[in-house]
């Protein structure tokens, strides 16, 4: 389809656009029982906790595979079986979190918002003191599903006033927005390489308080997602348990080096804000409107509403930008016709006008409305 | 301590050495909701199954994680929650399926065997013939902890003949030593990206005979190890489940490419076989003897009796030969103090001279006892 042979850029919400030193972290082998390889596990855990400022009180425990294997891997691990977890959900992944607790066998029980609402901090404090039965919230940060962003401080704020552990899925968040130890309470913080780290995928990470994480041995439903195993043994032996990921490890130590030279969390989420700002200006400048109000947005990726139009089709349209070398991501909303493009990545302002005139472009080829 | 900038070679059981081919595919990113990218997927499956002659019978199952993910997955999906597992058991492998059988609540029996030894199938069918409450065998083919190579064919056929089905553990021989699906019954096989196929770490998957994975629905201990839920979305969709290591699923796909143009896994199990005889015969010279009789040896990886001498220190020895461009692997055994020699990876015999004459140098430098 694209006749010049270049890699696509990619607007989603990870995998995403990396940078080719990152990538070429990824020429070398390591050795896994290697001190070399393990000097470099042992520094990223050490980065990812500091991006947090939690180095006082949590640690990082990396695992192999996917984000949503570390989710899991937090839910088994702390949540202990008799526990029970409030799960506020207005998206797919907070749905997500629910499905994996029924999997498991813990307890549960959902709180519905709008998709389009950020959550509700009181509705979910009146929810803790309706019911002293729940030990734990599992909370998104940032709704991946629609772009969504919730108020992660005054909803921890508010499960700590109850008494409650809180259980945060930052996969779109972390190293974009910023988020405190020191004051914002949390039991544990999930997120993975691919995302706002700009590495690429296949390990996930905890950053987890010491003090809920020893308490948690032999819980896990899982041998492989036990967080508590693979943290003493971390410990014990500088190692990961399984075979890491090395050439993922060895890209993200690359990409959490130029993490820094940017400037860190801070300027990481300018330039996603810059980039959402450039996206939402020219998509309104080809009459394209986002779902969320501005108010409720997220720097990370924005949904927008698809042309009413009987010739409006996802796939065709995909296609055709596609072709001009951009890589969308379909909606994932069951109500409205929608598609998202991502903020995220090693891409710049620039490159945003680029998609818009892409999108443009490929609007008026399938003979679909425009203002442009 | 390696004055010059080179990677050193990697004589270990995975991560291995890869060719440089292979690590340049990742310098590229791919979109996870790609069809270029899930064409890549499905050829991949096709490509594994193959190699086993499973075509007819059995579909691949790939999942994220290490090959330890995926060996649970396969327990956890096909053993029902009222199953029962026979684990013969000669080795830090073997003992692992066993722990993670514990932690998942699938009852369990061991049948130990000595570590130099290979299973005996007559004592795992008499086994069987004694306890029908067992449903299923677990198998470590070849168990990388010493190197030994278990008969998988007669085994299997008495676990057939026994009405029960199989599940093995082919980490360190998938691709290297034959299996044929069309004569060997199993129900699932499992293996992982970074081993003989030479690819690097990040994956595993499971070769699942069709009929027993179709039975297997809401099976699963867990979501993100769930292989039947992975399957059904993988068939609707043609993506995976949950976020892809892109980078690796690319290497792994070029990675077969050459594995196919090698000659497939004939050709790749006698490069092996011929690494491990310039190895053993190389050692030999130097006094160095394997812990195996030749006759269960795999051509996998050798566990070498370390010198009894009151000098000798792993860590040192380590260091010596890894100084001279070559990562050793440390034995695993309680028993007896040994070090292993990985054969496989994009290596060949002349690179194994040269492992031996920096084995050779080092115990000189060390004052241990050598012939050479």
């Amino acid at each position: 389809m694209n006749l010049i042979d270049r890699d696509p850029l990619l607007l989603t919400p990870g995998p995403l656009t990396t940078t080719l030193r990152t990538r070429q972290a990824m020429l070398h082998d390591h050795g896994s029982w290697d001190s070399a390889f393990n000097r470099i596990t042992g520094e990223i855990c050490r980065q990812l906790v500091e991006i947090v400022h939690g180095a006082q009180t949590h640690v990082c425990v990396p695992l192999q595979g996917s984000g949503t294997f570390a989710v899991e891997a937090a839910l088994g691990t702390l949540v202990p079986r008799d526990g029970k977890v409030l799960v506020p959900n207005h998206g797919a992944y907070c749905a997500r979190i629910l499905r994996i607790l029924g999997v498991i066998g813990r307890a549960s029980v959902e709180l519905p918002f709008a998709e389009d609402q950020a959550m509700d901090p009181a509705a979910i404090g009146a929810m803790l003191a309706a019911d002293p039965s729940i030990t734990h919230v599992a909370l998104v940060h940032c709704e991946t599903g629609t772009g969504i962003l919730n108020p992660l401080e005054d909803i921890a704020r508010v499960v700590a006033a109850h008494g409650r552990a809180l259980i945060v899925d930052a996969m779109s968040s972390f190293g974009a927005l910023p988020i405190d130890a020191r004051r914002l309470p949390f039991d544990a913080l999930v997120a993975a390489s691919g995302k706002c780290l700009e590495g690429v995928p296949g390990m996930g990470f905890v950053i987890a308080r010491r003090s809920a994480l020893e308490l948690s041995a032999g819980r896990c439903h899982s041998l492989a997602m036990d967080l508590h195993d693979q943290w003493t043994y971390l410990q014990r032996t500088t190692q990961w348990r399984f075979t890491p990921p090395t050439h993922v490890v060895a890209a993200l130590a690359e990409a959490l080096a130029q993490f820094d030279a940017e400037g860190g969390q801070a300027a990481r989420g300018l330039r996603y804000a810059a980039n959402r700002r450039a996206l939402v200006q020219g998509m309104a400048g080809l009459g394209l409107r986002p779902l969320l109000d501005e108010s409720v947005q997220s720097p990370i990726i924005v949904t927008f509403l698809a042309p009413a139009h009987p010739a409006w089709d996802f796939r065709a349209f995909y296609d055709g930008v596609r072709a001009r070398g951009f890589i969308l991501y379909p909606g994932k909303l069951t109500q409205v016709e929608t598609f998202r493009v991502g903020c995220i990545g090693a891409i710049t302002p620039t490159d945003i006008d680029q998609v818009v005139h892409a999108v443009g472009d490929t609007l008026r080829q399938l003979g679909l409305p425009h203002s442009a």
